[in-house]
C-alpha cells in the first residue's frame, strides 16, 4: 500500500485557505504569545522559549534561497520547544539526484509533524499537499503567493492600525513578479479595503489578479482621476463594490470614488524588484523616501516592507515613526508560533474554530492525465516542470460565472484561469465550446470528457465539431479566429 | 598528549559490524518504538518526540550531498529528545580549506556524542572511526557501504513477510555502483537468502562482492537455466549451499536449483543508476513497472528501493498493494532511533546484548607506512585521497582461504582484496610470493616485513628473489607471468 | 519607530571587549561545565547536555565558511539546553538578495537572544552589534579579531601552564592575514607575555598591530641579537617595559633582554597560511615538526594551532605530549558555554564581575557622514562594502599619544589607524593639521568639524589652510609633501 495524504489535515497554501476566523483565532493566539514570552525591552519580540510543541518536529524544505523566512519559521517551531530538520540548500538535496517533489514530500514527510515548502515554481506547495500526510504550509511558491507573511503583515497593521476593515493601502514596486502582494491584495480585498496600485512600469498587478478582485472579491476600479487624485502615480483604485459585512473587524461603511480619494493612507507598502523572476534586471523602479512620505496623505501611513530591500526603501526612513517594517518582521514570530499550534492541534480551543472556519468555495475539479488535453497556461506552474512530468495531473476548477454565461478552468495548482477551451466527448467523438458538458458532476460522465485548449488540438486528436451547439459569445468568436487559423495551417 | 579513540567505544561502518542479534536487539527496540511513540494515522510513523536522548549531541557530517538520509538521522535523534549539529555542505566546510577527515573527526567529535558521516571516498567511514572518541555511524561511503539503509530494508522485509530466513529476493539495476545494494546482499546472505541479480549491463555485482558471498557467506551460483527460470533476465542466481543455523528466525530447510528457482519472490529491491560514480551518464537500465510486476514470481513480492529513485521505478507502481518503498522510507526513523539509542548506551537492557555480539571474525593486521609497499588496489578507496595523503597508511587484513593454500590482503577501510603480492624482509633482503611470513604475529617480526603489489616494485626496491621457497601454486602462477615481464622490461 | 539596539547589551567583539576579570569569570565558569557535564573517559571534552539555557535561542550568522566555530558555538549553545537557528550558506542567504548587513541583523535578531557573526569584512561585527537588540559574539571578521578563539587558546594555556603571566609563546606562520594571531598578541601582551614572531616571509604581524603593542599595551622589541638568540628565526621579540600588575594571575617578575631570550619556551602557537585573504596562492611557509621540536628550548613548550591546518603542523607532532591543538579544540566548548551563560544573564553571580568588568578605554567619537570627507584607511573594512554604502557612517576613536603631541583616528569598526588627516571648520572654512579641535567633546562643536584625509581633499571640498596653526611635526612634513603633489595637480 502507498502512502496516503490525510484527508482529515489541514494545508495552507494560499491565504484564501484560511476563513476570516481562522485569521482571528492566529491573531488572538499570536497575540497572547507576545504577552506569554515577552521580551522585556520590546514590545513586539518573543523573548524565550516554552515547551508547548515538545513532542513535535517541523521539516523546513526550501528549494529556493531564503534566510528570514525559513529563520522565522524555525525560531517559531523552536520557540514553541519543538525541534527542526533542514533542508535548505537546492544543490546539496535530494533534488539534485533528480527525484521528484511528490516523491521528496512522502518521504521527508516521515521525518516531522509539520513542513514548510518554499519552491521557485508556482503551484508546487498545493502539490506537495496533495501527497503529504502531515500540514503543509506554504513558504512562498514561485509569483503565486507567500500566505504566512501576508498574516503578518495583517497583524502588523492590526498592531498600528487597530482594525483591518475599510483601510486605504498604497502598494508600490512590482506588482507583478511578488507573491507577497498577491496574497496580501486578496485578504484586503476580503476586508473591504481600498488598494492603491504603485506599480513600477511594466511591473503591474496581473490580469488574473485583477480579474479576481473583480470576480471573486467584490471590488471595482475607480479612476483617481474622477476624484482629483494624483495620476501620476496611481490610476485606478481597486474598492470594494458595497461594504463588506466581515465578520471579523467591525466598522464603519464608505462611500465610493470621492470619499475614497481623499481619505489618507492607512499604509504604504513597498516591495522590492523580484529580479530572480524577471529577464531584464535592471528597471526604473520607484523609491520611497522622507519626500515622498512628506506629502500630507501619507502623514499617518505605516510604511510596511517584507524585506529584504536593495533600494527601493530609502535608509533614511528607518528612523521615521511611521517606519514599521521591523516590527513587521518581529512579528513573523509570534505569528508563525499561532499558526503552527494551531494546525499541531496543541491549542485545543482555537483548534475547533480553525478547523469548522475554511470559507473556500467548492468548485467541482476536471482531473485529466498529462498524455492528451489541455495544461495549466502558466508556463511556470509546477504541472510543466520536467521532473513532475512522470507523474502530475492536469487538475482544474470549474468556475462558472455569475449568470452562467461564461467558465473558466483554474488550475488547482498555481490558480491560474484559463478562459479559452473545448470540451470533447470521447464516446461521442465531437466537441464543442460549451462548457455545459463539464457541469453534470457525476464521475462516470467526468471520465467520457476531455477538455482541449483549442479546437486545432481536439481536431488533432480526432474528435470533430458538434454542430448547433449553443455557444457562449466570447468562446464562439474566439474559436471563430482559430478556426480560421488552423483551417490555413492545416 | 594527541587526541585517541576510545578502545571501548563502539562504530557500525558494515552491516557486518553487527552479529544477528544486534540486529535482532535494533528490530526489537525499534518495533517497541513505533508502539511507544505513534502516531494514530500510520502505523509505520513516529508520530511524536520523547526525552530519552535528552543530555545528548549529535554530528551529522555529510561530504556528499544527501536529504533523506541525513533528515532521516536527524529526525531519529530529535524523536530521542536529542540535539542535532550538522554540517552538509562541502562547499562551507574545513575540507574545503584543505583539512584531512583526521582532523575533521578529532575536532568535531569534541562536540557531539555520537556521529553519522557520509563520504564519497569508499573506506572514508572507517577511517573516521579510527580518530573518533564517540561512535560512528556509516551514512554510506564510496561504493561501499550503507549499513543503515541495510537495516531498515531489513526490518521492512520483517513487517512484510515476517521472517529473513530463506527469503528469496529479486535486486534490480546498478548492482555495481550502490553501496546499498553491497550492505543488503551480505546481509541477505547471512540469513540464507536467495538472490536473483538483475543488474543493468555492465553494472553487474562486482567480482570481489560475490567473491565473498561465496568465501565467507556460504552461497554458490545457481544457473536459473537448469531450473528453468528467465534466461533473459537472470542468468544466476546467489543462494546458500545448506540451510544455515541462524540464531534469530527459525524457518524451514530448502532445497537447491529447483525449488529455488520455482520459489515465488518475496521482494524485489530497485536501485537508481548512481550516475555520480559513473563516466557514462546514460545507460539503458532495466525499469520495474505494473507490467513487470504481473508476471505470477512476483504475486506476493513486496517493492521496495532505497529512494531516490529517477524513472527505473515506475509510478503506476505507487498504488500497488506490493509497493512498500514509502513505509521502508519511514522504518528509517525507528531503526535509526534503536541504533542511536544501543550505540549510546540509552537503552541499558539491549546494551548489554549489543556490546556482546559482534561476530565479526578478527583477522591479523599487516599496517604499513605510505611511503613503500602496496597500497590498496581500490583507486576510489579514502588511502588514495591527496589530502589524507600525509598521515594514512596502508592497513590490510591478512585473510588464508580455508585450505591455507592461498591468502589475501583485505583493506581495512574500503575491504577491497589484494590477491597478488609478495613479501619482503628488511634484514634478509630477499621477497617470496609466499604469504607464510606474515602469519607469524608477533609485533618484532612484522615491522621486518614489507609487502609489495609485485615483484618489480620488490626488485625495484632493493629485494631480490627467494629462490627454492614453498609458493603458493595461484600466486606461483601469476608470480611466473609477472616475473616474465619484469625482466623484460629491466 | 525604527528597531534600536538596547544600549545595556553586551557584545565582544575584539578580545579588548574582555577585561582580565571578564575573562577570569568566564574561565572559572568553563572550568565548572567540565566538572559539572564531564566525559567519563577525556577530562577536557564535555560529556552531556544540561537545560540551563532551555529559554534561549542562539542565531548563528556565518557569511563566510566555516565548520568548526559554527559547529563549536552550535554545540555549546546545546550543551546549555538553549536551541539553534543557522545561516550558513552565503550563498542561499539574504544577502545574495543584496541585502545589507544592517538589515539581516535588525531582522534576524528578532528570531533569537543571542548572535555570532563571522564575516569576510574586518569590522562586519562591531557593525552588526551597532543595529542588534540581542548581544552579538565576534565569529571571526575578515583579518581583523576572532576574540572566543583566543579564550579557547588562553584556557588551554591556563590547563598546561597554570598561569597567564609572563609567558613566553612562540607564533609562527601568517601573522598578517590571521584574526586569530591578532586577538591573541593583544591577550598575550596583557597578561605579560614575550612573544617571539616567527612570520612566513611578507606575513609579519602587521605595523599596527605592533605599534597598539607599544602604545597601548607596554611592549617593546628587543632584538634576540643581543641576547644570543636565533637570528634566522625570530629578529625582534615582543616584551612587557615593565612587570604588570595584573589582576588575574600572580607570577614572578622578568629581567629583560638576556632573561627573556634564554627563557624556554612555554607555548609554540602555529597558524596556517590564510589562503582567502591573499592574492598569491603559494608562499614558502614554516614548518612545525618533531625535529623544529627537538630544540632543547622547545623541551616544556605546548604545541597549539587554531586548526584547520594544512601542512604547517606536520602530523608527526600529534603524538608528542606538547601537541594540545585537539584539546584546545575540545576546550571552545566550555569557554562558549561560559561566555554564552554570561551574556545571556544565566549565570547569576559572575554576571556582576562582567557588566562591571569592562576596562575598555573610552575615547571620543568622530562621526561622519559618507558623503564627504575621511574613510577608513583599510580597504577591507566593512564601512568600504558596496552592500553598505547606503547606510553607514564612519566612526572614529579618537586617540591621542601620552604626550598630547600626536593623534590618530581608529576606525571604530575595524580598529585601523589614520595617523594623516586634516581638521576643517564648516564654519570658518579653514583647516588645521592640528588635531585638537577635535578635542573639545561637546557635540555642537563637532557637527561644524569635518576631517579629510589629506590637504588636497579639503581644498578640492573649498577649505583653505589655516596659517599660523601649531602642527604636529609629523603631519606637517606629510602635509608638505603632499600639498606639493597637489599643487603640481591642481
Amino acid at each position: 500500500m502507498a502512502q496516503k495524504a490525510n484527508p482529515a489535515t489541514r494545508h495552507v497554501i494560499s491565504i484564501n485557505d484560511l476563513s476570516d476566523k481562522d485569521i482571528e483565532s492566529i491573531f488572538e493566539i499570536a497575540r497572547a504569545f507576545l504577552k506569554e514570552l515577552p521580551d522585556p525591552h520590546f514590545p513586539y519580540r518573543i523573548g524565550r522559549s516554552s515547551k508547548i510543541a515538545s513532542n513535535f518536529i517541523l521539516a523546513s524544505l526550501f528549494f529556493e534561497p531564503s534566510t528570514r523566512t525559513r529563520l522565522s519559521f524555525e525560531s517559531a517551531m523552536l520557540r514553541l520547544g519543538g525541534e527542526v530538520i533542514t533542508s535548505a540548500d537546492p544543490a546539496t538535496s535530494s533534488a539534485a539526484k533528480g527525484e521528484s517533489l511528490a516523491d521528496s514530500v512522502r518521504v521527508i514527510s516521515n521525518y516531522a509533524d509539520i513542513m514548510v515548502i518554499r519552491h521557485p515554481r508556482d503551484g508546487a506547495a498545493r502539490l506537495a499537499a496533495d501527497y503529504s500526510p502531515i500540514p503543509v504550509i506554504n513558504g512562498g511558491d514561485g509569483s503565486h503567493e507567500h500566505p504566512t507573511q501576508t498574516l503578518c503583515d495583517l497583524f502588523t497593521l492590526t498592531k498600528k492600525n487597530k482594525q483591518l476593515k475599510n483601510l486605504k493601502v498604497a502598494i508600490s514596486g512590482d506588482l507583478r513578479g511578488s507573491r507577497t502582494i498577491h496574497s496580501f491584495v486578496y485578504a484586503l480585498a476580503r476586508f473591504g479595503a481600498t488598494i492603491m496600485p504603485m506599480p513600477a512600469k511594466g511591473m503591474e498587478l496581473p490580469a488574473h489578479v485583477g480579474e479576481r478582485l473583480r470576480e471573486e472579491f467584490g471590488c471595482q476600479m475607480v479612476s483617481a482621476q474622477k476624484g482629483g487624485g494624483d495620476p501620476s502615480i496611481d490610476a485606478l483604485y481597486v474598492t470594494p463594490k458595497e461594504p463588506h459585512q466581515q465578520s471579523l473587524f467591525a466598522g464603519a461603511e464608505i462611500n465610493l470614488d470621492s470619499d475614497v480619494v481623499e481619505q489618507k493612507v492607512d499604509a504604504v507598502y513597498v516591495t522590492r524588484f523580484q529580479k530572480e523572476r524577471w529577464q531584464e534586471k535592471d528597471q526604473p523602479y520607484p523609491k520611497i523616501d522622507r519626500k515622498f512620505l512628506n506629502e500630507p496623505k501619507y502623514s499617518e501611513a505605516s510604511v510596511l516592507h517584507p524585506l529584504p530591500r536593495v533600494g527601493e526603501l530609502d535608509v533614511s526612513v528607518d528612523t521615521d515613526r511611521r517606519a514599521v517594517y521591523f516590527e513587521q518582521a518581529a512579528y513573523g514570530v509570534p505569528v508563525r508560533m499561532a499558526l503552527i499550534s494551531l494546525l499541531l492541534g496543541i491549542k485545543g480551543k482555537s483548534l475547533h474554530k480553525f478547523q469548522g472556519g475554511f470559507e473556500r468555495k467548492k468548485y467541482p475539479v476536471y482531473d485529466q492525465p498529462r498524455s492528451v488535453g489541455i495544461h495549466c497556461v502558466n508556463t511556470n506552474c509546477i504541472v510543466h516542470d520536467p521532473m513532475e512530468a512522470q507523474y502530475v495531473r492536469n487538475k482544474f476548477y470549474i468556475i462558472g460565472s455569475d449568470d452562467g454565461s461564461r467558465y473558466k478552468l483554474r488550475c488547482v495548482y498555481c490558480e491560474s484561469d484559463a478562459r479559452r477551451f473545448v470540451v470533447a466527448s470521447k464516446k461521442n467523438k465531437w466537441f464543442t465550446k460549451n462548457a455545459t458538458p463539464l457541469l453534470r458532476s457525476d464521475d462516470q460522465h467526468f471520465k467520457e470528457l476531455v477538455v482541449f485548449a483549442n479546437e486545432t488540438d481536439a481536431l488533432a486528436n480526432g474528435f470533430h465539431s458538434r454542430r448547433g451547439s449553443g455557444e457562449s459569445p466570447g468562446a464562439a468568436q474566439e474559436g471563430g479566429k482559430r478556426r480560421a487559423k488552423s483551417h490555413g495551417g492545416s
